[in-house]
C-alpha cells in the first residue's frame, strides 16, 4: 500500500505503516472486525502495541487510517477521448465501488477518524484529484466550456455519496449518468 | 423525545424508549461518550441490560438511534412568504446546525447503525420533509415554476452534507445561499 503522504517512502516511518496496514486487513479478513484489537495487530505486525498508540491514538483511528488507504483509486479514470463519456464513465464507476459492501464499510470508518486526522478530507481528494484529471485532459483537447471541478464535487460526487450514505433509494448508474450530463448542461455543453 | 415511528405512543416500548435515550443524554452529559456502556445506561433508565440488548442490539446501535432523535428538527422552516427567502434561510439554517460540533457528531453516530436500523435513511428523511414544506407552501402560494424535491435534496442537501462530513474548506452562509439559488435558476426561477 502507498504510504502517508507525511511519511518518508522507505523510512521507518513508511515501513511501520506498511506493515501495520497489513496486518490489519490480514487479521480482518481471517477474524473479522469485531476481534481487531491494538495487542493483536502489534503483534502480526512486528512492533509494541505503544508504536501503534503513539502513532495512530486508538484502534478507531488506525482503521480509519487503513479504510482511507483502501479507498484510494488503483488507476487514473479511463480515457474515451471526450468529456463526457470520461465524466459519466467515471460517476458510474465511483458509484460502484463506494456503494458496494465494502465500499460502504470503509466510507463510514474513514469518517470515524477525528477530524484532526484529515482521514475524511483525504476521500475527498482522492475524488478531486480524479475530477481534475478527467477535466485536464478535456482542457488539453480543447473541450470547452467545462465545468469547474467544485461544481463536479458539489453536483456529482455529493448527491452520490449522500445517497449512498443516508438515502440510498433510486440509486443507479443511470442516476450517476444523469448527474454527470446535468453539470455538462449546467456548464454549456 | 419523540417515540420511534413503530413505538406505540403511551406503550410500554415508548416508555422504555424514552427512558434509555434520556439515560443516555444525562451520562454523556455527566461523563462524556467514553464511559458508556450498557449496563451503566440501563441502570440509569431503570430497565435490565438485556432490554437494551434486546432492542437496540449494542451500544453503537444505541448511540446511533439516540443521535438521530437529536437531528429531528424541533421546529418547521420559517415562513418568509416567498420561495427563495424560505429556501435560502433553511439552507443556511441547515448548514448551521449540521456544522456545528453537536452536529458532526450526531451525523457520524448515526451512520454507525446497520444500514438496516434505518438510521441514516430517518436523518435525510428529516431533511426532506422540511423540503416538502418549503415547496408545498410556495405551490400553495401559486410560486411557479417549482424545482423537485429529490433536486434540492441532490444540489442543496447533498453538498452541504457532503462538505460537512469530508470536504470542510469555503462553508460558509454564502455558499449555503448560493445552492439554493443555482438550484431555483436551474428549475426557470
Amino acid at each position: 500500500m502507498s504510504p502517508k503522504p507525511m511519511a518518508r517512502p522507505g523510512g521507518r516511518s513508511a515501513r511501520v505503516q506498511a506493515s501495520v496496514h497489513a496486518a490489519v486487513r490480514e487479521l480482518e479478513a481471517e477474524r473479522g472486525r469485531a476481534a481487531l484489537t491494538v495487542p493483536l495487530i502489534a503483534a502480526r505486525a512486528g512492533v509494541t502495541p505503544s508504536t501503534v498508540y503513539r502513532r495512530w491514538g486508538d484502534l478507531q483511528e488506525l482503521l480509519s487510517d487503513v479504510a482511507v488507504e483502501r479507498l484510494r483509486p488503483e488507476a487514473d479514470p479511463d480515457d474515451h477521448g471526450d468529456l463526457r463519456a470520461d465524466l459519466t464513465a467515471w460517476a458510474e464507476h465511483f458509484l460502484e465501488e463506494m456503494s458496494s459492501t465494502p465500499g460502504r464499510a470503509y466510507l463510514r470508518d474513514a469518517l470515524l477518524g477525528t477530524p484532526e486526522s484529515g482521514n475524511a478530507s483525504r476521500c475527498s481528494d482522492y475524488a478531486a484529484d480524479q475530477v481534475d484529471l478527467i477535466l485536464g485532459r478535456a482542457a488539453e483537447r480543447g473541450e470547452e466550456p467545462l465545468p469547474g471541478r467544485e461544481a463536479v464535487m458539489d453536483h456529482v460526487v455529493a448527491p452520490l455519496l449522500y445517497r449512498i450514505l443516508f438515502r440510498t433509494e433510486g440509486l443507479s448508474p443511470e442516476y450517476a449518468r444523469g448527474l454527470a450530463d446535468a453539470v455538462l448542461k449546467d456548464a454549456g455543453r
